[in-house]
């Protein structure tokens, strides 16, 4: 843990925290082996690599009808309508977010300019699992293409070792909408995808969350299918005055610490004696934690930083550009203003990251490592594309003759020019 | 030329219309070498590769000041004000596209979800220069990020042999908003802007057209930066029945033609006569065109094709996925319902794709190649990226407990489930 002045860190300090590496590097060799077994064996790799990685012996890929109806059976209750609930949540901002399908605008006089939004013909979805279910994420994935229209919506995850998919991930794919679901997991489901083989039709774009493995193999393949972006270590940034309560933000970061031994969570303090309490709240909160051996990994390379004023912390926040953003201020709204690179923004004392991991209905599976500079999180848009339009009249045309064939001719482009006076011939 | 009824095409003959490959293969390893070389050798290498490729000896990269005034006093005032209505249509088009900034939505009680829309912080486009100038493209890669509000817009375009760039080009990257103009083109361009070197500092993105080095340089170098989409040679699919007239559609197959060699068109008719009479047309317009040359040579591999009816017609445009798709029917708007594929959609006999390239105001930079299945053209979403937001009250955290701490501890972690009955606990 890193507990220093935002002014007094070291250069190798700030260095290791702005630069975190998705770190796909050493398995890239691995992985393309997969890839590339899998483009010349199809199945066959498929099912070898499943008995390998997974410990599971298949025949049949395909998750069946049957399996998906007893999913239902086998999950209580009480978890179907926690789904049924986050479901909902999650259909409502994604419907929120799209676009209109289609809208057309006068540019000038007889020249309409427009755009139609359309899915994407195929999408494939790649929610983890094995020894753990991530019921969230099969939402996650699924219910943006489904609110795009995507036609063909495919989910691959990986089988516990008796073959079977975790019946409450099952679930919640087929509550989300996925079309065709799959036993499979890892590079060999990326590949599967973005290749096709005889089980699995390829798909035009690939998304969702997953290990170094997956992640590497998404940028793998990337010539064949399109992806959304990169997955590293998830990570919180927390931004907080004196307003705060110590205890909320070390369970906070205890919550992040507890994804992975690689999470990362830092907060930045406006005050110091905040940060002390911060510091005691973590030794006493993170012993006791489920999963205390992974937290404590965690909060080893976490970092407590503590800012002179608002315009410090606000120009570190956007260096980090943060996976998960909580901003736990007397006013939230005013300090959004400055914010300008992070994947999901969490307002005010009552807003944890786990609300927008499982209920707010906002995406999870956001960038990370830095990405939130340059990547969205998922969104509908990743699951269409967009056509423009043009519908001129004759007399839009003779209004844009001037600025065509002027500059057409300049570029040295003559048909061009003649393109649009044939066009208008009869009226002269 | 292949002249066939659609029903008839061999499976060859469908493969080589539908496999258009951006052909980045062959120039790998020498832009590989390139990029390799800047990265390691940074501005010394961007001389060495301007004096190799444009015979340019340079001692500045960058664009003065003095260079960008002296350009509009060389250009026409004629072509000036071409360059400023194109560049008005191109600011509608974009704006209308442009999303809100920020919006919020109740989900449920107290449940505030939303998107705030931030600009990248520096994107770099690439204008194809050298022999011709394509003041055209200036204006379509900068404004886009202009309208985003992208703080730092770069652009690059090889210089002329005497070491200059075309007057044109450079007025309408002033008249855009571009921030920053370097004289220097080709995989060396890209390279230098994903990598960085003294004299230009990297960005976040870079987008725009240009030939198979430039894609080749786009592709190889999508680790460390992001890019719009690959481009390939620029293509037509035209679509029409018995109401369209020969002469134009023949026009816009040799406008679409004088691109480049590798340019292709393709007339997809409803109707036996205007095939014919298309071809006919082709035959008369062609040989008297101004690069009758370059003309005949992309001709040479596109298609005439006869449809049994519609429907047969929208499967094989849908499959084609065309860069641009006129649509030069009865009532036009009837067939773009059924459009799924295309890059950019021209309505109607008055709507030539030459007002798409210079004036209607929508992007001309247009996925070819088959990809319009999967990316959208050029847009403001390239120069932007999205976080979410959620704003959660008391009680709003409160109606969201029982979904997220169950979920939660579906999924094992209870770290989660406990940061938010800690927030609930002062009221239990």
């Amino acid at each position: 843990m890193i507990t220093k002045r935002l002014s007094e860190l070291e250069d190798e300090d700030l260095r290791s925290l702005l630069s975190r590496d998705v770190g796909i590097q050493d398995v890239l060799p691995a992985v393309n082996e997969i890839i590339m077994e899998v483009g010349s064996k199809g199945d066959e790799a498929l099912f070898k690599y499943t008995e390998k990685f997974e410990g599971a012996h298949l025949d049949d890929l395909r998750v069946t009808q049957e399996e998906i109806d007893l999913s239902y059976d086998l999950v209580d209750d009480r978890l179907l309508e926690a789904l049924s609930s986050a479901a909902d949540h999650i259909f409502y901002f994604h419907n929120e977010q799209k676009e209109h399908d289609l809208w057309m605008s006068e540019a000038s006089p007889g020249v309409l300019v427009g755009q139609k939004v359309v899915p994407l013909d195929s999408v494939g979805a790649y929610v983890p699992g094995g020894r753990a279910a991530y019921p969230s994420s099969a939402l996650m994935t699924v219910i943006p293409a489904k609110v795009a229209d995507v036609p063909r919506i495919v989910v691959c995850t990986p089988p516990q070792k008796d073959g079977s998919i975790n019946p409450l991930t099952l679930a919640a794919a087929d509550m989300a909408g996925a079309d065709e679901i799959y036993k499979l997991g890892g590079a060999q489901a990326i590949a599967a995808m973005a290749l096709g083989t005889d089980s699995i039709e390829r798909v035009d774009k690939i998304v969702g969350p997953g290990n170094v493995y997956v992640t590497a193999a998404k940028m793998l393949t990337r010539g064949s299918v399109e992806i959304d972006f990169p997955a590293g270590p998830s990570e919180v940034l927390i931004l907080a005055d004196r307003t705060a309560d110590p205890g909320v933000i070390a369970a906070d970061m205890i919550a992040q610490g507890e994804h992975d031994p690689k999470s990362i969570s830092v907060f930045v303090s406006l005050d110091d004696l905040l940060a002390s309490a911060v510091a005691e709240e973590l030794n006493i909160q993170a012993p006791g934690a489920a999963r205390s051996d992974i937290v404590s990994e965690s909060l080893e390379h976490s970092a407590i930083l503590l800012a002179d004023d608002m315009d410090e912390a606000l120009d570190f926040v956007n260096a980090f550009a943060p996976e998960h953003l909580e901003i736990i201020t007397r006013e939230p709204m005013n300090v959004l203003r400055s914010i300008r690179n992070a994947g999901s923004v969490f307002l005010g004392k009552f807003t944890p990251v786990a609300a927008g991991d499982y209920a707010s209905g906002t995406n999870h599976v956001l960038p990370t490592s830095g990405y939130a500079r340059i990547f969205s999180g998922l969104n509908v848009d990743h699951f269409t594309k967009k056509m423009t339009l043009q519908m001129i009249t004759d007399e839009g045309l003779l209004g844009l003759e001037e600025t065509i064939t002027t500059l057409a001719e300049a570029e040295g482009l003559l048909a061009h020019a003649e393109s649009v006076r044939r066009r208008l011939e009869p009226r002269e």
